[in-house]
């Protein structure tokens, strides 16, 4: 079955990340390459296990012959401290979803802001990007918002619940795009953000399956502002659904997802992905309906 | 790929077991059955671990998704203590060379005996038996001794270096079969004890590529004497070459790596092995003669 002899063990350390969809991704796209791939989802929620275990997971994972690891929440950023080396651009955003194990090391690197800036473009063309609100600055929220950044976006607000860890990233943000303006506010200031900004982008785990809900209050959008969502379980979020509902532009998780998946299997195998391959993989996994792609290929029609 | 969405990801905790052959004979063989498998080999020299970590490595394993382990030397004795269940015999054997992970618990079994049980029946038709001398009495050598007197035996000489482990032993197994004399000896009291045995078992790793050498001097050998090996890598080890130079019927240590793996196989996945299969793809992977089958094969034409 498999024609390399070199086989590989992957597994994707989280927090209520059993439905993660990531998995069979990579195992399909595995199987197309006739590789022998097992990727294993390690639940935290389900092995009763803090996301500070990170590192011994880790270590655990290397002696027990993982090849490598993704990590998503609540583990994005406390796995930087267990690792040996870390790309440049994922210390930059200070966030890792991808640790590679070569000859016992450990190498982080982050392909959600890859993934995140390939789905912006592809699903969101022409997008304004003079204001845009994101809610959340952890793990994902760092490489969506260096994404929307190297994108263009003029001026990004990051609206966190913990304002000092928006701070610091916006500050971080700022020395590196001089160009841009990056401030941050609390959630009450979220309304008059909302009000005037061009796009929002949610970077927070609320949506998801077990975090039902909308980031803030979506009576607030308007139809000539565009909404992007990180979360892809549900692919049709509340925020995304109700956003699509008032005639505004949107991008779900779904692309974001896909990307980051892509860019990871290409990390942990140096094979080549088939992007196209991948995204239909996904969207006959989630058995949804792919919310953005058909807005705007009725758009296109 | 896979035909069953269900995948299985197993483990082999041991010393120097790198080249050990029994994951890809589990892995092709579950190609064969259209599941996705990976089996890995955990090499306790090669992570730097000793053997009582196994417990250790069990619970990890658990909390990576792991399905079961295969458990070998070092660790065949010590693992019991971390099991949440042990079959009835590999209990009255003393050693556990295979454990399930059900429903986060550990349950362990002991598929050495069934097959070296199977080999022996096989590969040595008609094999004197009234007197064995066994070199080795740990975690394999448990299970074969067991399958000696199961097998018929009438003396069985157990010889440790460590006598008060075959003594134990000895005692253990005195009581489970009264109709058969079981003694322990010394390494000294080896040359005679060989001379006047009828049939010789090495269950010890001496003859591994890591453990050169014989277990005994093999000049004691006579060409009425059969012998055994556990050892199947090199499956020409030191003691099958020199007795069957001699003349001896030997069985190599091929016989019994293959049956334990079809029960293994059969445990892990609740499918049922090929057994002719797995023994071809054996032969394929050794890229060696099959000592024992070519001998017995030109005997039968």
């Amino acid at each position: 079955m498999s024609t390399r002899t070199e086989s590989f063990l992957i597994g994707l350390i989280g927090d209520g990340i059993t439905e993660s969809l990531t998995p069979p991704m990579h195992e399909r796209e595995a199987d197309q390459h006739g590789v022998r791939y097992l990727y294993r989802p390690v639940d935290l929620t389900v092995i009763n296990r803090p996301g500070a275990d990170v590192g011994e997971l880790l270590r655990a994972g290397r002696d027990l012959g993982f090849n490598g690891f993704n990590i998503t929440h609540p583990c994005k950023q406390i796995v930087l401290e267990h690792l040996d080396e870390v790309d440049p651009q994922a210390a930059a955003i200070g966030a890792v979803n991808t640790v590679l194990i070569r000859d016992g090391k450990f190498i982080g690197y982050n392909t959600d802001c890859s993934g995140f800036t390939d789905g912006f473009r592809a699903g969101l063309p022409g997008a304004n990007l003079e204001r845009v609100v994101q809610f959340g600055s952890g793990g994902a929220g760092s490489a969506v918002a260096e994404a929307l950044l190297t994108t263009g976006v003029q001026r990004l607000d990051l609206i966190d619940v913990d304002v000092a860890r928006a701070a610091q990233r916006a500050t971080a943000l700022a020395e590196r795009y001089p160009g841009a303006l990056v401030e941050t506010a609390s959630p009450e200031q979220a309304p008059e953000l909302v009000k005037v900004a061009s796009g929002v982008v949610n970077a927070t785990p609320v949506g998801m399956h077990h975090h039902p809900g909308t980031p803030f209050d979506t009576a607030l959008l308007n139809a000539r502002q565009w909404v992007a969502d990180v979360v892809y379980l549900p692919l049709a979020t509340e925020l995304v659904t109700a956003a699509k509902a008032l005639g505004c532009q949107v991008l779900d998780g779904g692309h974001m997802a896909v990307g980051q998946a892509v860019d990871a299997f290409r990390l942990f195998t140096d094979l080549e992905p088939d992007r196209q391959r991948m995204r239909d993989h996904f969207l006959s996994l989630t058995g949804q309906s792919p919310v953005a792609e058909e807005q705007h290929k009725g758009a296109a029609l």
